[in-house]
């Protein structure tokens, strides 16, 4: 009889062996676009967590946060405090629901997303962080096409993550990686309030 | 007829007052739980922005990082680099797939295990991430209810990210928060390599 040990020993081998095969398989390089979407929690998180990663590969990125920005934020805090070689735009006018001025947001999306191209050409950078874009997409501030054509269009090297709720089908088609997050739990819907340096 | 500006406007007050009530509701201040799991990707980088934008408001945060840490690793490099003051262990051991030594993973999981006990009790941090720690729990290298205890008796205004694959359903009933990250596309499967600076 086999000790716990071994079977251990003789099942990781045989998962090393299909996963040196799948990175074996895995050839082609390039930037990719990485779609965070879905009503779960973490999505604006995992994309400034990839920034760190990034960064601290001694790579350069780039931010534009859409709808966030108005209110004490603290992954913006500590990017303008700590990585100030970092291009960061943030859209000035808050949640649309806070606002209730179609122009006003159709303004600060125009000038956010004028920020996102520029970023999207710079060819220093490995990584853009298009923070709730899904949003812009979803009210139409900004036309499609143009939005798609900045992200196909950019710099070969560059990957760009891009997050939100409610992804659309077609930004999904486009996309490289799409992670689908579910919202299983909230501790929210369980009456607890929103906490500083946890939810924003 | 109604303008869209003034449908748009008419829609985002109902959706503000539907916003404000729910946060009315929400009166509990204490420190959660967070677990964030599934399949897709950016749940380890989602906790990497969590203690970010914890740092960014001035608060402390911890970090044991399971599993994942042999090789090179770019939220690593950066939270060395920038954030000296926060305290962060790595379990030494890899992926238990190449290390194909269970006894060594044991005495790995039991190392970074105590540095976590030992986080888990310091009322100086807002934030605790054990990273990858649903594999510790998986492969029964630390006793479930050593770990279960750890995290229920920590301080009242400590919060906790959990990350890794499979929760299991004990850990998923302990927490306030769970995402359920989907891997509805991967561009690994579309042949395309793990991009420093992206993957890891």
């Amino acid at each position: 009889m086999e000790s716990r040990d071994i079977r251990h020993k003789k099942a990781m081998e045989r998962r090393k062996a299909l996963v040196d095969e799948k990175v074996a398989e895995a050839t082609t390089e390039k930037g990719i676009l990485i779609v965070l979407t879905g009503n779960g929690k973490g999505k604006s998180s995992s994309g400034f967590g990839s920034v760190i990663r990034c960064l601290g590969h001694g790579y350069n990125a780039g931010i534009v946060q859409f709808i966030k920005g108005t209110w004490d934020c603290g992954e913006r805090n500590f990017i303008e405090q700590r990585c100030p070689e970092v291009p960061y735009h943030v859209m000035g006018s808050g949640f649309t629901w806070e606002t209730q001025n179609r122009e006003r947001d159709i303004a600060a999306a125009e000038q956010a997303w004028a920020k996102a191209e520029e970023l999207l050409r710079d060819d220093s950078l490995h990584l853009v962080l298009l923070d709730e874009l899904t949003y812009v997409l979803k009210y139409g501030w900004i036309e499609q096409q143009r939005i798609f054509d900045a992200i196909a269009n950019r710099p070969a090297e560059m990957s760009v993550i891009v997050t939100g709720r409610a992804a659309s089908k077609a930004l999904r088609e486009m996309a490289d990686t799409v992670a689908e997050v579910g919202d299983e739990k909230h501790a929210f819907r369980a009456g607890i309030k929103a906490r500083k340096g946890v939810d924003w």
